[in-house]
Parts: C-alpha cells; sequence; structure tokens
C-alpha cells in the first residue's frame, strides 16, 4: 500500500508510565502490516547529536541545569532531530512515530517548569516553521498509575530513575494537566487514550484512532 | 582596592588570531595589580555543563549541525554560563573577564552564518535578560593577519583547527564586518583595539582602555 502524500508524521506523547513503548510498538505494527516503510525516533534524540544532548539532559549532574538551559537543548535536539531524521524520512515517504514531540516541551518545560507558553511559541516556530504532526496520541494515565509502573520498572531493571523521572508528583500532575489542556485545544490533531486501561484494551483503542484517523492517507 | 560596585563584566571579542589569549592575560594582570579578584571565563564554555556543550559545537562531526541547532547551544552554553559563573562571580564583587560573549553570536551566527539579528535578538533577551558586559575590547584583526597566526599555531601545536577555524575567508570576513558595525552601534561599550600591531603596542593600547573605562569603577 502507498501513502498519498509525502509519509505521515505521528507523536506519541505522555507522562512517565503511560505506555509509550507499547503504543509505539503497536502502532508500528499497525502501519507495518499495511506495508509502510516506518522510522522511529525519539525526543531528546533521534540523531547521534541529539542523543549527545540528551545524555546531557537526562544524565545526573553535580551542575544544576537551569531551566532555560534545559529549554534550549530540548530545542537544539529536536533540531538536529528534525533536519536530519524526520524531514528526510518524510521526504521519502516513510510514516515517523516520534516518542515525544513539540507537545512535550509545552507539557514539562510549561507545565513543569512554569516557562511561559509564549517563550515556547518563539522557540517552536524557530526550529518547527510549519511542521506539526499529522496525528498526536496523548496516553494519558493519572499520575499515580504512571508512577506505580516506573517504580516497578526500576526494580525490575535495576535501573535509577533519570534527572526528570526524579521530579515530584505535583510536577508531573502539572505536565499532565498542560497535556490534557493541549489535547482539547488542538483537539483536531491530538486524541487521548485511556492509558489507565488493560494493555489489550489501549491497543484495542488505538487501533480504533489510526483506522479512523489515518485511513485519509491511504491510496485505495 | 575595592571595586564601587557588584563587580566589573568585561568581554574580549576577535576573529580567530586575534590575540584574545594575550590580552585576557593582559587585563587580568592589569586587574590583579590593583588588588580585584578575577574570575576568568570563556564562551562556548565556563562551566562542566557548558564545556561539554562547547566539545559538542566544535568537535568534527559525521552529522552535520544545522545552523539553528548550532544557535542554539550556544545559547544553551552561555545560559549555563551566567547562572552558574558569571552571575555568582559579580555579585560576590569579583572582576570577571570573559574570552567572548553575546557579540560573538552575532558576529558569528548573524555575520557567518546569515542569521536574523531578530531571531538572535530574542535569544539575547531570553537568555540574558538584561546582563550586558560592561566594557568588550574588539581586537580587531584583518582575516589574512589572523588566519595566518592561526596556521602558525596549529603548526606550532601539531593541532587540527576545530569545525569553526576551519570556516573559508569569506566568512571570517563576513564575522569581522559584524563586529566592526557592533562595535560602531554600541560605541559606549565596545572599544576597538588595532590588534594587527605588536604584541606590546597592543597590550599598551589595553593599559590606556583600561586606565580610562575602568576608573569609575574603583574606590578612591
Amino acid at each position: 500500500m502507498q501513502l498519498t502524500h509525502n509519509g505521515i508524521f505521528i507523536s506519541v506523547e505522555g507522562i512517565e508510565g503511560a505506555g509509550k513503548s507499547s503504543a509505539m510498538l503497536t502502532i508500528t505494527n499497525w502501519l507495518k502490516d499495511k506495508g509502510i516503510s516506518i522510522t522511529t525516533t525519539r525526543e531528546p534524540g533521534g540523531t547521534k547529536i541529539a542523543e549527545e544532548i540528551r545524555q546531557l539532559i537526562l544524565s545526573h549532574n553535580e551542575e544544576n541545569i537551569h531551566f532555560i538551559t534545559e529549554l534550549l537543548l530540548f530545542f537544539a535536539a529536536r533540531s538536529q532531530n528534525i533536519h536530519n531524521c524526520i524531514l528526510p524520512a518524510l521526504k521519502s515517504g516513510n510514516a515517523v512515530i516520534a516518542d515525544r514531540f513539540i507537545d512535550a516541551t509545552f507539557a514539562y518545560q510549561q507545565g513543569g517548569r512554569g516557562i511561559s507558553e509564549e517563550t515556547i511559541s518563539i522557540l517552536e516556530k524557530l526550529v518547527l516553521n510549519d511542521l506539526k504532526p499529522d496525528l498526536t496520541i496523548l496516553l494519558d494515565v493519572t499520575v499515580d498509575t504512571g508512577m506505580a509502573r516506573i517504580k516497578n520498572r526500576a526494580e525490575l531493571n535495576k535501573q535509577q530513575p533519570d534527572r526528570i523521572e526524579q521530579e515530584k508528583l505535583d510536577f508531573f500532575t502539572n505536565v499532565r494537566n498542560c497535556y490534557l489542556q493541549r489535547a482539547e485545544k488542538f483537539n483536531d490533531r491530538i486524541v487521548i487514550v485511556d492509558a489507565n486501561q488493560s494493555l489489550q484494551d489501549v491497543n484495542k483503542q488505538l487501533e480504533t484512532i489510526l483506522s479512523k484517523k489515518l485511513s485519509k492517507y491511504f491510496a485505495k
């Protein structure tokens, strides 16, 4: 099956423990079944330099990272991801599935850190120009459920949570609320999935959304 | 001798081979002779995280760094330098001497890369707020002389020039012109030193400037 235009850009959003990795897999498999070539990416990350910036952002430093530095590093990584991964993949007709994109910056830096929407919008315009996802899946989970999943995962993998995963409950509550506000504001693009459900039910909901939202991109 | 207010902030600017390192030393010694405590810093750099960002910017990567990514990385490093080095040092009453600061971004990213002044000004406002150097020394050298010095230095130290030092002559001509335009625009703050002269003559000129421009900061 062929896409009717140059690529589809899908982003997957949600707080820690929302189930982004599983959803990425479900979406990838759904598109692969249709014969679509897939490029997956993640933010911050997606290219060698962007992954190096990711390390800077997420590692535990003795030095405090100022919230404006953090914001600029997220956008620097995004700029590399856009120009060296996302745009070339879309141009070659692939479906690009991104584990987080621009909505995460509003959720975490505006909702979580309290940076003004106006400031983030200026950087959005500078870095994205007019690029935006064709579809954004917001996996919405309560903060309690998300945090419990993170804790389980860390125990299973014997890993320390990263710098952002270690934020307090209030932080994630603000992030979640900001995500939900954006979903309301951009309801033509962002679809909310109730990610408190079982994995099976989440997948069923995802497949329904994909069928409904993506059919227009496929040539008959 | 005591400073009459909280710190003095001096930046030293110029293209490659202008003699910034020597000038930094002359300024440092001149201030030390007056009993002033000094903090030196450089851009990009000045803190551990900012130095890591410097490595990202200056190293030779297989992956092309987009000019907007580069701009954001410079400002991310500057944000760390300001909050974790420059402002604390000024607050404690030190003289801060910076090997490059905001004017370098206009010279290299506007003059060299062709990014609009407006875009850089937006980031300047976001990251610097109202911080600006009390005095900026612009070491002005012809591109030919600067490049010859760089070549000699690389041969002496058996070093490869970094990613930015490898730009073409036109690039540095545009950078120099942009520096000179800024010196004209901000002639209350930026003083041009003719850095084509001998080291001895440059130092003499520097000391005259320091005496004239900094006397107001010293308590009698």
